[in-house]
């Protein structure tokens, strides 16, 4: 396996995360969002959508973050990234999507190009733009997750599923923007505890070879 | 069954079709995103994420809309809203989630809403705007479908799947804001198709309670 990424990116992130807890070995091919190499002739060759991450599997490309962790957990169901119950897989998907649709997706690189290019935003006006849709999620979550009835003390599911693949990525991304975590204490208390466990550890944007050194 | 929506936006119409495909009964509470109505006290009791659609079922409200789709996909399995084979799935999946993920949730009317009240945008940027995110899916979407070998001449997959029912409410808010379909020939053939289709029909936005008289 072959993983197009780039280490700051939140959907390369939500990947390499899937892709560590189900076991899978890959290596890394980095495309730097940052110098703009996704809209590159040769990474439209890749994904005609001009984004990462870019799965590549005996030759044949997937795309769509979320599309890939969904395919991983069809082809190697072991640990499985959602909870067998009906009920709680419906809570999961719910505590897990506004984190892809409307705090990751709203702040993606292409959406604050924008905001730079047309609307001149500087730098405070990003992260007003980036806090308000990280606090929109985020705040609600706080209050799913208080009407939940958590199977373990650490993790509402007891062990990771979609909704922390998806959460963790973007509390780095949060965090980089100047969002204050002690504001979601739940979401703050989960993210420590996934810090534990070497699939998300390794996953981290820190830890990638495309990462600056420290 | 009750669905809290709007009959213009996006993810309500897709939860429409979604019921209709399923043969589900529903009643529906006009929840008024133009008045605001989706950030009144009583709508936060509904939905702590201030948002439509909520699918009220036996008292227990579901919310966030690929959520719903999910959950009435597993509590009623026919007719499917996915490919059975593995490999169409992934296909399904990457050709649906660009559109809630990239094309809706940047146009979605809170994000809307902030860019007309911090950057000033009047109706031409904000059409710019939506124009810019639903090219930057719908033009790949065209490539990738060229390249998919189609089950049947009018869809990808031989019938509905949560492809079609991402994309028709998408080109429903694409041309109101402008798009021009004669660019995404293949969408505005599915488009076309599914208009036939009683499930389709029957979720537009013009035919819901809601909708302003003709």
């Amino acid at each position: 396996m072959r993983l197009y990424g780039y280490y700051r990116s939140s959907t390369s992130y939500r990947v390499r995360i899937g892709l560590n807890l189900k076991g899978f070995e890959y290596d890394q091919v980095a495309v730097n969002l940052k110098d703009g190499e996704q809209y590159s002739q040769s990474h439209a060759q890749v994904n005609p959508f001009r984004k990462v991450p870019v799965l590549e599997v005996d030759g044949v490309r997937r795309v769509q973050s979320l599309a890939i962790l969904e395919w991983l957990d069809e082809v190697r169901v072991a640990p499985p990234f959602m909870p067998k119950d009906v009920e709680a897989r419906r809570v999961c998907r719910e505590l897990a999507y506004p984190i892809i649709t409307e705090a990751q997706a709203p702040n993606n690189s292409a959406v604050l190009e924008y905001l730079r290019q047309e609307f001149n935003a500087d730098g405070e006006a990003i992260k007003a733009w980036a806090q308000t849709w990280v606090d929109r999620v985020f705040s609600p979550l706080e209050v799913r997750l208080k009407a939940w009835d958590w199977v373990s003390q650490d993790l509402p599911f007891g062990a990771p599923t979609l909704f922390e693949i998806a959460l963790i990525p973007q509390i780095y991304n949060a965090e980089r923007f100047g969002a204050e975590m002690t504001r979601y204490p739940q979401l703050a208390a989960i993210n420590a505890h996934c810090a534990t466990l070497e699939a998300f550890a390794r996953a981290h944007p820190d830890q990638q070879p495309d990462a600056p050194p420290a």
